[in-house]
């Protein structure tokens, strides 16, 4: 069904709505197990009816298996004058992620074999994990690194390794069809605003509004930790994928540069249309060809898999120079960047969900669009009917109404309009 | 059969006397139906058998009916001192299309809602129809409108709007082969020269230099009025419309600017790669995809039908600033530019007319072109035979003429003449 | 298998011998037929095990036939005051190609009736043949011409037409596989250095590469006068013709400009793919089109044989202004250039013995590259796995590596080592 946009949050008031969103879930302790991602599920619970799926450590997931939880209680290192070099407490990024636990006093350069800097700039904090080798260390800016005097460093990781589970967050938001439309993003970075509280945020705004239609599609939303969330997914509904006819994998949405849709694996499935042609009436926008380099879309469009989910995003991972770093914060992300791409998201799941082909019901010669009164009677060069002949012209069952808004230049919207509006004079029916 | 260039007019004497002809044409009052139409199709036919069909008014085609008889004598704003403000006398474009009969006193304010005036030039006439709302109403410029003092105005149309018949002529020039080449081209614009006078004295042009040709394909001519003509040609050509294998609509070909080609709805057929062709050799020219806004092509094209028509124009309806108004007048098109169209719109009946597959008969290696006359002994690095070396690389069966002229990029006529003269030589065959 | 680089030279070192081998070669008195040919194949048997194969004078092959023999001992115009004009002992460019014999006194006007000069330069003396065509005649420059005094000239071409034959020379390199690699140069021209001793020398350097490298194709190489060279070698090879699953013309290899492939006559063979890609990688290399136009592909592409043979060179025939004159001498190519042409060659040769389509074993989901040492722990945002990732994603049975090439944009190399690396790690699996 059409997106009722009268229903729905207007891009702006949505936007300021996510980046307070953004404020509450920013110092919240995510990784790819842990209490972090619990809480900020919870938090993005309280609108929603999020389902909470626990996968326990050692399952096997295809080729991986689920690692032990990691607790994080705090971490720091205080100088040889005995004031807090860093501290967790202060921002999340500064403990690699899944450090083991470490309490122990180090000279300076035994110290600096567990500090991570960044490549680059010398100001910015690194965001690290070591998630599958098991080793403690601390991010910090090379500047403050360089700025430490000799001396005994006491440091402190209050982790712990242990068994326990994953977490992930699912909604199945029910249409009339079982066919299904998936949307997922990752939740296992911890204060980075761009990549990806963003993409949490955008989808729980998603999630909102379609809760909000009459849909055609069944919706599965998925907030899981990167990589591992989407496999244990995919795993546990491996027997209903063939259901996943379009797909959405969100990430870095509030940036503001241009929207971006890296098309499927195949790349030209209903999905990859739907995105490109709403992108296509978006100046600026762009649109790449698959990659496998990227978030979860690399686990949904294994070739085994190879279901139909393009990526969604402003600027992609790795193409901002603040990726990665402390300086992907909230000062990065804008209220109206996330309303556009809330806006453009909506729009793609409205082609989708109103895609369809048609049949001309008066397909010998132009209809006479004047005596039903769709035609100006008195013609002034300008041509208002466009859409409608458009869709007259091509609806011979082997156009769908993409294709027509695609072939003709018009939006989509014109051409889904011009299609209802001559299903209602009987010069249109739905083909076979 | 190739089109024999010495018994036909160049383009220059042809465009000529083009002009001569649409002197002769401009004044009659052409329309949708009556008078106007025929004496326009009795002059056509001084030089051309043209058959002359009368379709009665209330005659159901397809989604239309055909109207009743529009027959108008004259009409004219009179003004307060007496004056004639605007006269049908003068230009046939002073009194709406189709207007009802009226006689009657007015004031300039009552005045004022029935008459047309351009909407963007002050100083020009618009071209105005109402064929479907019964209603009547003048043409003029908005800066004579402006200048008209208050008072009394007294209106007369001396118009007959009754049961008659639409008018359409049409020719059939037949070839050896019962397969069609239509060529459309609509009578019904009043005083306008570049839309569509200049079509139908181009197609006129046209008749007259094929009726000197041996063909292959039978030539269906129309010249009707738009739309109608059309449909009504159409339905009664219905039982044979699968003869039909090529087509073109013409219009607006007398204006100076390049050619244009618009392709059929399908917009790979034969024509369409036939006139792409010819206008690649021309520069400036345009090809354009298909789109249901235009002329005749939109009920030629209709889904239902879907014939190979193409639309064959120079600056098309919409395009050029003079359309639909008194600026469109002879001043506007050139003995030049209707040559130059004339002669173009021919080359396309000699690609259509000559195409085919053929078959190397000496495929392996290349042929000795010396010991039959046809290289060089003493090369000098030009190559003279490069249409022949590619007619003989190409010709395996599955490459008719035109794609090793698009694919050689050399001019169509280059590679029919090879194909001749490798014929003669005993090393091409026509492909079964 | 992929070329062993640790036992080929380096293009420097290799362009260096070429240069010193063209040196050898070039006063040789190539021609069509005769002992030239014999001595060149003579100076490249030194190091190769060259097969000569002589065809004798007569043989019908297919529309041709072998001409006589043309033996040339020697040719000089001497003027009125006893100093010899022109002598083909300076310049093997200098007597008309396959002129009869002459011994005559003429005037100046009736002597130039057999004199050839450059088309636009007055100082370069053209190089000229008259195979088909008795005649006899000298090549100078024109301004050389333009200098002679009237008066009586004594011209002498000592040469002999008699039946003998027509000299190819010819290699094979066993693979494992009787499937074929064909390269293929020409020998018949005399004293030109890039068109087409650069060929004759590069096609050498190839076989002694090959030599050293174990392989998959069988690989026959061809030194052949142009045209009755290939055609002859057809005709010999016709019942084995379709082993030849990839093949490479090559000439004009040593001139300073970029590299060129000409794709084959059906545009998308393999060995089309393989150059494409290979040159794609070297900044400012084109690829056009095939065209009938060229040298011995024109043969092996004939649509009777449709062999799959790509065009490879640098500046083609006719494209540089030293062409078929005096200045296409060992000034014109450079060492450099003739070691890009080696490797590139051979990274062509690489690409076709490697390529192949490949199963991902582990196709649900991304497989953990980390568990297996193929993966960084500490990710820093750059991507030495992607090679790795482009094979897993793509390795579904329908994209060869060349394919994965082609859509990564990545080096061939790269991912060739990436799947071989896979492969290692029970990750991948050759497709049936």
């Amino acid at each position: 069904m059409p997106i009722n946009w009268d229903t729905t949050s207007d891009g702006d008031a949505m936007g300021e709505e996510l980046i307070e969103l953004m404020r509450e879930l920013y110092p919240l302790p995510r990784s790819l197990t842990g209490d972090g991602v619990r809480q900020t599920l919870a938090v993005l619970g309280r609108d929603l009816p999020l389902e909470i799926v626990e996968v326990p450590s050692g399952e096997v997931v295809f080729d991986w298996e689920v690692p032990r939880e990691w607790t994080m209680r705090g971490g720091w290192i205080e100088g040889p004058d005995g004031t807090r070099v860093v501290d967790f407490a202060d921002s999340t990024l500064h403990v690699l992620g899944y450090s083991t636990p470490v309490e122990a006093t180090l000279s300076l350069d035994a110290l600096r074999e567990h500090v991570f800097t960044h490549p680059s700039d010398p100001e910015l904090v690194p965001y690290r994990t070591s998630y599958w080798e098991e080793r403690w260390g601390f991010c910090m800016s090379r500047s403050r690194l360089e700025s430490l005097a000799p001396g005994d460093y006491h440091v402190v990781i209050d982790s712990t390794l242990a068994d326990g589970s994953l977490t992930y967050g699912e909604m199945r938001i029910p249409g009339t069809s079982d066919a299904e439309f998936l949307l997922s993003t990752y939740v296992c970075h911890p204060a980075l605003a761009n990549d990806n509280l963003s993409g949490v945020v955008l989808l729980w705004a998603l999630a909102r509004a379609l809760l909000q239609q009459e849909l055609v599609y069944t919706y599965r939303l998925v907030w899981g930790p990167g990589t591992l969330g989407p496999l244990c997914w995919l795993a546990r509904n491996r027997e209903t994928l063939d259901r996943v006819q379009h797909g959405l994998a969100i990430s870095c949405a509030g940036d503001p540069g241009p929207l971006r849709y890296k098309r499927s694996r195949r790349g030209d499935r209903e999905v990859d249309r739907a995105a490109t042609l709403v992108l296509r009436d978006r100046a600026g926008s762009l649109v790449s060809g698959w990659s496998p380099l990227g978030g979860d879309e690399r686990q949904y469009c294994s070739p085994g898999f190879d279901l139909p989910v393009g990526t969604f995003s402003r600027t992609p991972h790795g193409l901002f120079p603040e990726y990665h770093s402390s300086a992907d914060n909230l000062e990065l992300v804008t209220a109206a960047a996330l309303g556009d791409s809330f806006r453009a998201a909506l729009e793609i799941v409205d082609v989708v969900e109103t895609n369809g082909s048609y049949r001309n019901r008066s397909p010998y010669g132009e209809p006479r669009l004047g005596k039903r009164g769709l035609y100006q009677s008195v013609p002034d060069g300008t041509y208002p009917e466009a859409p409608l002949l458009w869709v007259l012209s091509l609806s011979d069952g082997s156009h769908d109404l993409l294709a027509i808004a695609e072939r003709s230049g018009l939006p989509y919207r014109a051409i889904r309009e011009a299609a209802a509006t001559l299903q209602v004079h009987g010069l249109l029916e739905r083909a076979p």
